[in-house]
C-alpha cells in the first residue's frame, strides 16, 4: 500500500528533514500507517499462536541480505513487508492459549503509553535527559521498596529522592537485577580496608589475598536460575563457586544441607559471600524458605538476595502474600515488571533494604553523573537508558492495589484448578503442583502409570527408568507437535521429580498469568494433547507394549 | 478528561479483564486517549527544551507518595495528571537547540513501530517467544557486521542464521556491549587448559594462578568512557588495572606511550588482556589511531576492541568512514543505534569479527536455550530483551545507505561549520576542533584571550591557573542559566586541554546530531550565551579586572 501522501525518504536533504517532523494533518501518512498497523496487528493477534507456522530455515529467507540497501523505501512499502515477513511470524505471546512462558496479555493503556516514552526518548542516566522522569523513577523504586520492607514514613520522606542514596535501580530484566545485587555484594564483602583500597579497585585477586580468604561462594538451590551461574562467570568469581543445593521433594532448598555445606565451606576457608533464595523458580514456581535462608545468611554474616522476577508480583495480593515472608529480610530483592505485574519487556527491577548499599558500586564522570547529583547513572549497571519506570507507574496507578489483588489471586487460582482437571484426568500426572502459577506434569496413560507405580514399589529401578525415556520423548513430541499446531503453547523442561528417582526428566510446563486464559482453554489444552499422543508412533506404542507386558 | 466511553480498572474481575483487550471501536477510549496524548506532546514537544522550569525539588513532590494506591484510576485522570506532572517536566531531546548530549529527532516512522514492537511483546532471548525475530536481529547484527568488516557472501551464508555462532549481540546500550566485549577477552584470554577448567568456571584467582599472571590489565585512551572503569570492577579486575594512556594534543590516544606502558606491564608480569580503541571520544568525538592501536594488539597478543558506540554511525558515511580506518582489524566493535543512527533509547549492539568469539561467554539452561538451538539468549549477558533490533531494521532499510550518508555528512559539516563560527567570534574560544560532531569550547572575553596568551608566553603558570579557574566559574553559570532559560542547551564537561596547561578545565560541549538543527539556531546560541554572560556578578568581573591590570 502506497498512500498518496505517503512521505518517501529519498535521498535528498529535504526530504530527510521532513522525516525528522511530526506530521501535521490528522488525515497524515503517519496515521494511515498507524491504523493500517492496528488493525493488522489486532487481526493477526486475534487469531492463533503463530499466525502461519513456517519452518524457521524459510524465514530465515527472508532476512538473509547482509547489505545495507543503499536506497531509501517507502514507509508503506516496508511497513507491508514487515507484516508479511514478520509480524505474521512473530509470537502471539499475549495470547489466552499462550501459557509456555512469562508472557502475557498487555493492559490496552501500555501501546499509547509506550508510544509516549518512545517519542519522549528520555534518557534516564542523567537528570539533564529526565528532569521528572528522574523522580518518578525513583518514586516507583520506593513503591516497591514499600511492597517489599514496608518501612515507616520518614525512612522514605528522607531517602526515596536522597542524591547520592537509592532504594533500588531499574534495569532492562532480571538478570541484570541479579548481577547488581551480587556485584554490591561482592563488593561489600570485599571493600576498601586499611591499606587494601577495595575489591573496585584492585581486583578480585588482591582481595582474596588481603582478606586472607581462599576462595568466595554464592549458595543458591539446584533449581536457581541460570543467571546465577553466569552472575558468577560474569564477576569473577567462577561458575563452580555457585554451590548448588539440592531440593526437598516440593522443589524448596534444602536449609539442612545448605547449613552443612557452609559449614564445610568455611572449615576450607571459603567466604560464603551470598545466599540466594528463590522466590518462584522459572521451571516449576516454587518458594525458598526465605525466613530460614535470612537467619542463615545472619549467622554466616553474608549477604542474602532473593530472587523474586517471578513471584514478587505476588507480594500484590494480600491473600498470598505470605507465601513470601522472609523476603523483608533480604538485602536485595529482584522483582521484573515485565512479568507478573503486566508491563512490555524490559522492566527489571533490584530493590535495596539499606539505601547505601547501592554505593558499593559507584561511579562518577565529568560529562555526567557529577558527585552530590541526583542523576541515576551513578549507581546502576548500565548507563544510557529509557523511561520504562514510566509504564510500572502507570500500572500501579491504573490497576490499583485492588486490581492487582484480583489478577494474582485469579492466576493462583486457576493454577489450582489446573492441577485439579490434570489429577482429575486418568491419563495425565502432575509432577508438581503450583505454589504460585507454574506448574508441571505429563502425559501418562493410566496403565503405564500404575506399571510405574508398582515398579517403584518393588523397587526396578531398570523399569523406571526405561518408562521414564520413553516419557521424556513422548512429552517432546506432544510438546513440538502442540507448538507446530498454532492453536496453544505450554513449554517444557527438565526437572529431576522425586518419583522418577530424581533422574532428569522432560515435562510440560504451564505458566498460569494471563488473565485471559479461561478454563475451558485449559480444558482443551489436555485434550489437545491426549489426541497429539495418539499420533506419536515411537514412544507411546512401546510405552504401552512394556507396561502391558509386565 | 474522563470520556464517556472511558473503561475504568475498577477492582472487579469483569473490568479488569476488559483492559486486557483491545477495545473494538475505532472512537474507542484507546483512540481518544492516544490522540490527546500526541496532541499535546507535539504541543509540548513545539516549544521549547522544557515547557515549564520547575526546580527539582518541587517536582518531586509530585512524587512523594510511597504506598501503592489500592484504588484503580481512570485511564483518562492518570494520562491528565502526568501530562501535567511527568511530560510537562520532561526534558524534549528532540528539540533542535537541545544539542548538550547525544539525543536528537527521531524518525517519525519510529513512533508507530514502537507501538506494534511493545504490542507484540517479543522476547527475543529465545526462540519460541519470538520466532522470526531472531532472524531479524541477526540480520542486523550481519549488515553492521558488514559495515565493519565487509566480508564477502559466503561469509555471512556460513554464519548469519548458524546456531551456536554469531555476528554480534544486541543489548541495552553501550555500557553492556562493552562489558560483553571485555567479558569475553578476559574468558579468552583465561580460558580453560589442561587441568585447568577455565576462567569462567574457576574464576580469576584461579586462572591468573594457572597462568602465572601476576595480574591483567585493560589499556584505553585518558577519554575513554567511565563504562570501562565500570567493567573492570564488575569483572572482577579492578579499576586500578584500567590503565590510562594520556592522550596527544589533539584528545588521541598516544600510542608510544601505550606501547612504552605495556611493556612495563610485560616486565612486572601482568598481561595485557584488552586494549580499548576509542571512536568517538564522548567527550571530544575524537578517534583513536585504531590501525596502530591493531599492530599493537598484535605484538601483545591481545583482543582489541573498539568503543564505537557514538562514532560507529559514521561508518554509513562512504565520505568520511576513512576516519575509523583500521576499525575492521577490531576483535569486537560496541555500537549505539540509539545515538548517531536515530533509533529511539535502548538499541545498543556489539559486533565480533570471528563468529566463534562469544563461545567464551556461552550458557545453557534446560527450559530454554538448550544446546544447539538457535535461542539469542546463550550468549548474551541479558536475559529477557525486547525487540528493538526491529527499530534498528526499519531505520537501515527506510533511511538506507544513501540516507544516513546525507545525515552523518551533514551533521559532521554542521559541526566544522558551528567551529568557524566560534573561531570567528571574538569572545568565545575553541576548545577542541570538531573530528566528528562533538566540539568543546568556551567563552572567553578577547581581552582575557590575549592577556592568558600572553601569560602562557611568558610561563606565568600562576596567571594561567587563575584565570582558568574563574573561567571555570563562568562557564559553569552560564551552562545552567542557559538550561534554566529553557530555550537552548548545551552540556559541559572537564578536559585537560594543552593551552590550559593540561589542568582540568570546565568547556560547553555541544554534538550536533540532531538534522533539523539549522545554521540560525547555532549562532543563536552563542548570541544567548554572550548575553547570559554578562549576568554573572562573581566571575567575569574579576576576569576582566584581572586582565586589565596585567
Amino acid at each position: 500500500m502506497t498512500t498518496k501522501n505517503d512521505r518517501k525518504a529519498q535521498a535528498s536533504e529535504d526530504s530527510l528533514l521532513r522525516i525528522f517532523t511530526v506530521p501535521e494533518d490528522a488525515e497524515s501518512t503517519l496515521s494511515i500507517i498507524e491504523q493500517k498497523l492496528s488493525e493488522d496487528l489486532a487481526g493477526f493477534l486475534g487469531k492463533s499462536i503463530a499466525a502461519l507456522e513456517k519452518p524457521l530455515s524459510l524465514i530465515e529467507q527472508d532476512f538473509r541480505t547482509f547489505q545495507i540497501p543503499d536506497a531509501p523505501r517507502f514507509v508503506s512499502d516496508y511497513t507491508d513487508e514487515i507484516m508479511q515477513n514478520l509480524v505474521a511470524h512473530s509470537v502471539h505471546t499475549s495470547a489466552p492459549s499462550f501459557i509456555g512462558h512469562m508472557t502475557s496479555a498487555l493492559p490496552y493503556f501500555v501501546l499509547p503509553l509506550s508510544k509516549m516514552m518512545v517519542g519522549l526518548n528520555q534518557n534516564l542516566v542523567k537528570i539533564e535527559t529526565s528532569k521528572a522522569f528522574t523522580p518518578l523513577e525513583r518514586q516507583v523504586l520506593g513503591m516497591m521498596h514499600h511492597l517489599i520492607y514496608g518501612q515507616n514514613d520518614s525512612f522514605y520522606e528522607q531517602w526515596m529522592h536522597s542524591a547520592n542514596y537509592s532504594l533500588g535501580a531499574f534495569c532492562s530484566g532480571g538478570t541484570v537485577a541479579n548481577i547488581t545485587a551480587l556485584w554490591i555484594a561482592r563488593n561489600q564483602l570485599l571493600k576498601a580496608d586499611g591499606h587494601f583500597k577495595g575489591i573496585n579497585r584492585e581486583g578480585l585477586p588482591k582481595a582474596l589475598k588481603h582478606y586472607g580468604f581462599e576462595d568466595i561462594a554464592i549458595l543458591v538451590s539446584e533449581r536457581g536460575h541460570y543467571s546465577i551461574g553466569k552472575t558468577a562467570d560474569l564477576l569473577g568469581i567462577g561458575r563452580d563457586n555457585i554451590i548448588s543445593i539440592p531440593t526437598t521433594a516440593d522443589n524448596k532448598v534444602d536449609v539442612t544441607k545448605m547449613r552443612q555445606t557452609a559449614k564445610q565451606l568455611a572449615s576450607d576457608n571459603i567466604k560464603v559471600m551470598a545466599i540466594v533464595g528463590v522466590a518462584g523458580t522459572t521451571e516449576t514456581g516454587n518458594i525458598d524458605p526465605l525466613a530460614e535462608l535470612a537467619e542463615l545468611a545472619r549467622e554466616l554474616d553474608c549477604h542474602f538476595h532473593v530472587d523474586a522476577a517471578w513471584g514478587g508480583a505476588s507480594l500484590l495480593s494480600n491473600k498470598y502474600r505470605y507465601l513470601l515472608d522472609g523476603i523483608e529480610q533480604a538485602d536485595s530483592v529482584t522483582i521484573d515488571a515485565h512479568k507478573q505485574m503486566y508491563v512490555p519487556m524490559g522492566a527489571g527491577m533490584v530493590l535495596f533494604k539499606d539505601p547505601e548499599l547501592a554505593n558499593a558500586i559507584a561511579h562518577h564522570a565529568e560529562y555526567i553523573l557529577r558527585v552530590g547529583s541526583k542523576d541515576l547513572g551513578s549507581q546502576t549497571l548500565e548507563g544510557s537508558r529509557p523511561g520504562m519506570a514510566m509504564l510500572v507507574h502507570a500500572c500501579l496507578q491504573i490497576i490499583g492495589g485492588d486490581g492487582y489483588e484480583i489478577l494474582i489471586n485469579n492466576s493462583l487460582e486457576k493454577a489450582r484448578y489446573f492441577a485439579d482437571c490434570i489429577v482429575e484426568h486418568r491419563d495425565f500426572e502432575l509432577i508438581t503442583h503450583p505454589e504460585l502459577c507454574i506448574l508441571t506434569y505429563r502425559f501418562v496413560p493410566h496403565s503405564v502409570q500404575q506399571a510405574i507405580d508398582d515398579a517403584v514399589e518393588r523397587g526396578d529401578v531398570k523399569f523406571v527408568t526405561t518408562c521414564n525415556e520413553l516419557l521424556d520423548g513422548l512429552t517432546q513430541f506432544i510438546q513440538k507437535h502442540q507448538r507446530e499446531q498454532g492453536k496453544s503453547f505450554v513449554s517444557r523442561t527438565r526437572i529431576k521429580p522425586a518419583k522418577y528417582l530424581r533422574k532428569d526428566t522432560t515435562v510440560f510446563r504451564v505458566v498460569l498469568a494471563n488473565p485471559l486464559t479461561t478454563e475451558t482453554i485449559l480444558k482443551d489444552v489436555l485434550a489437545e494433547q491426549s489426541d497429539i499422543a495418539q499420533l506419536d508412533k515411537q514412544y507411546l506404542p512401546r510405552l504401552l507394549e512394556l507396561c502391558k507386558v509386565t
